[in-house]
């Protein structure tokens, strides 16, 4: 236990996703708990470099564990990628006493803590928060359970209009890099098809797969398809081939789009993200310094960032296969 | 009161609506209640023609009035539109015995019974579900509740992460010809403008009306834009156009689509269903026929069909006022 | 058009109903839109009494149309019901300069606001912001539809659980004299029974039709009963009843409580309550007192407030037999 | 790999839980996909012992996979707990030819089938279905994600209510023996305080925790109780215990009761009842039995049904330390 934290700074950072409040409050509530003075930093590394910030205490948090997006905003900052710009932060930091910081967000928001921190041994923590669920050193991300609720919600609804007129719906999902959302919503939703950037079918296998369906008695069909499906056509692209290659099909085409990312946090992602916070800020009076904190096996643990930042996490090969046999 | 009615089709033609399956439901029960019996005809006119028919009980509809969609399948029918296939389709009725029907759509469904009805003098009554809202003679028709409720829920969610990021978002929701669904949508999630066809506004405007938004502190934006905006651009031109003329921006683009007829209707739509389908069957039996149902002042009225397919309704002229209000 | 008008208070009163918010919204903007003054009143009239009040702009009502209960709390107010008390709030209305006020709420809000515009010829205006439905001069209270949706929401998932185990339920709804939301919510989600203050069907007829129902071959029973309805039996003692007399049924209770108060408002909600804070606001201005704001045939209209509390609204007598109709 | 397996019973027993629809439906998909034989048995042992078995395919479980309750009903059944009970299924079973069983449901089903397995040597496999989490050998069970939205949700609509009167809410959770429930929800909701029966804070410090909260300016405040709350008195005995220790409240009371197991399953439960099902015939191939599936790091895993049955699970201690610190 080190006596050096005496005032945290918490901000988010990337893109917003669910739960990044409850994650906030969680900081703030547990710097009151510790007697820690906490600052929340506005808009992340921007608004640290232009020192926008403000004092916590447990009140200032009352009645945000339930919205969706970030109090603090969030932006991306140019600026904080120039050794100056760092420069401007760390002085902005130190004017105000502060000892350390919590960044809550996705990978690109860790590497520049894990820079900031090497540059100036300043002490950071980082809690994952994105809807992507791709980093190392946690099975669950803030944001995904949410997420892939939102999806699945919506292709219910989908799924009604889709069964009245027996057609084929290709829906986009977010997951430029990564198809955790694609395959889990995809199995939540009972898609047909699930296309994702880890693998490539093949345009073959699509066809055999949406006749089959169709033979097979389905009254509508739903192909899943992530941004960055390994395939090499987006939707819209997709709906021409099969229109060309399989005239059986009435084709629509969905873009989910940025509602991915909004709406009021599951239950889940509240308790991950309250959980995150409180390790987050006793791993700093700890003395420790640029973990991420990540969950595995419902225990809290901790990665060194440069861990966490390394690579995506990989697509769970067994949940592949189940979605393989339940579109039987 | 004839007693010439003893046996009823009911089917659902043209776009599904939420709502579609409690109306459904309210027709068969009605019948089993009246001692008349009810025949389901499933794919609309097309089922008519091909004499897809199924007997219905009060049973067949148990566990139904809370499902989106319609059990009973939609289709467009390009065979009802000639001669022949009309023939055809009278020849199933009466090989079936049934003595009137009830359809469930809009006013392209209306159009194709009114024809029907002069052609044959077969006994018809018509139920508006349609999500857009737009037939004369009814003040709600079904689905369109429903509808607008999804809308404001996905943009509930675009604002949590427009905020986050001060970003502008164009929505386009359905309405090619009329901006009921925008307009209500609109209101109910605060939008800061909304695009319909039956007003242009003018590009100027929007811009201005922007510019007054950035500049009154408000901390994102959302314009509304119905399908057919009379402004002449669709949702990826605006976002080009305001981007070249108002780089102040981060400006995105959401297209919510076929979501929007789906979904679990809500209490409201599931009441007027059932309001609509008893009085389909009670003015069937009292000898009316070619008029549709619609409610004015929360009470039920007959309207000719062809009175109710004339024109679309217009815009509320007064929620307009009030829209422009609200976004001060 | 009078001049007079210059600063306008807004306040909740009574129990909270989902709206209240957009309602409250709706009166800011339009009065920073006509150039008036705006002052909110915490806590009702305890907080005229008490002088707790806030200036309000455009952008003090930001993101808060989405939000159930009331930003400006509400209390029941001993002290308003004597002259003294009424005294002491317009001597504070006075020091503060405020005009006029509009009162958000339901029959004894209303009251008061008649009586304190009898004393003292204050310019008053009501908008009727309560889940019950019971007031005369409108269609439609604030919060009615929110909460028929909540609670149709709650027996969907009950009757999950009911056709699981072939169960029958007693739900017991809010509404001390009137049946609206039991009526509504009972039609929507499709209740075997529907048990409210305005007509006592008497026990033995609920035996006959359980019975029915059973015999039909249905999976479940779910009745619902308004808090004061008036076989003069609440759930639990209709439970004891039902297993003496009729046991074939596993039975089971739940009372839905407080939670149909809440909840983010639906969009009918939303949009009702932004046209009649436009409506109050500009009726104080064309120098109109002592209306209540209402909807009618989806217009706007006025009528005196004393007309408004003088009874209920009376049960749709159409709706009871729509009702009787789909338990068949 | 046995060839022993040729005709597969798929039931769920016990109370039902959301996302039970899913696993029935992976079981059935999979046997399709291997070629096997699927029998649904409906109302659990009871349906065994009377035969009350239906031959599956794959087309038997379309559109179940988002619905709540379980389509082959449940059942607590006394007769089976007999042998002769036992002996009339295992003849109802060999005369249809099955040759193992998939039970879905929690502790007293899996301890029936222990003992059948026992007495017959006939092949087992459990899914543990049950909201209450409380199987040891998973992490989750089928349904507690879904019962803790739920939860969550109906106590944000509280929430909204409570805060607009400076109330005091206390709000009973299912969870007789078990904190599960009441600990996650209470966390995810933001709730003051949460009583389960693992623990007994005594109602001393529940008093000084709720002075605290008043004190701390807090605007309302709710307090989740598990049925089985050790500190031994239930929601209404805890409302007038307050009131008359601690008047500085207006407490009210609600029960939230069966809509606990109710509603549509969340993407989580839908994606953990789909792996097991697949798991769960896959390990009755491989010639297992008499094991449970569970979920442990997001890895599928056996254990032996006695193991599964011999305790719950424990209350998560580092939990009930962040319940703690967020109520700072």
């Amino acid at each position: 236990m080190t006596e050096n934290i005496k005032k945290v700074a918490v901000f988010t950072s990337g893109g917003d996703s669910p739960g990044m409040n409850a994650a906030i409050r969680s900081v703030v509530r547990t710097c009151a708990y510790k007697n820690i003075e906490c600052v929340a930093i506005y808009r992340g590394y921007q608004g640290m470099i232009d020192g926008d910030f403000k004092q916590m205490n447990a009140r200032s948090v009352n009645n945000i564990i339930n919205k969706g997006g970030t109090i603090l905003k969030s932006a991306r900052c140019e600026e904080f990628r120039t050794e100056k710009g760092r420069k401007k932060a760390y002085d902005q930091l130190k004017k105000e006493g502060i000892d350390a910081f919590v960044v809550i967000g996705g990978n690109g928001s860790f590497a520049g803590a894990v820079k900031f921190n090497r540059e100036y041994d300043f002490p950071v923590m980082g809690i994952p928060g994105t809807i992507d669920n791709d980093i190392l050193g946690t099975s669950f991300t803030i944001g995904f359970d949410t997420a892939i609720n939102t999806v699945v919600d919506v292709i219910d609804k989908i799924r009604d209009t889709a069964s009245s007129h027996n057609r084929l719906f290709f829906v986009e999902v977010m997951g430029r890099d990564v198809g955790h959302i694609a395959l889990n919503a995809g199995v939540g939703a009972g898609a047909e098809e699930i296309l994702i950037p880890e693998q490539n079918l093949g345009l073959e296998r699509l066809l055999d797969s949406l006749k089959r369906s169709k033979k097979s008695g389905k009254s509508s069909s739903i192909v899943i398809v992530a941004e960055g499906d390994k395939i090499g056509k987006n939707v819209f692209e997709l709906k021409e081939y099969v229109e060309e290659h399989l005239p059986i099909y009435d084709v629509r085409v969905s873009v989910l789009g940025h509602m991915q990312r909004g709406g009021n946090p599951t239950c889940f992602d509240r308790v991950l993200a309250s959980r995150m916070g409180v390790r987050a800020v006793e791993a700093l009076i700890e003395g420790k310094s640029n973990y991420m904190v990540g969950i595995r096996d419902n225990k809290l643990v901790l990665t060194p960032i440069e861990e966490a930042i390394k690579a995506h996490t990989e697509i769970d090969m067994e949940l592949l296969r189940v979605s393989d046999i339940m579109t039987t």
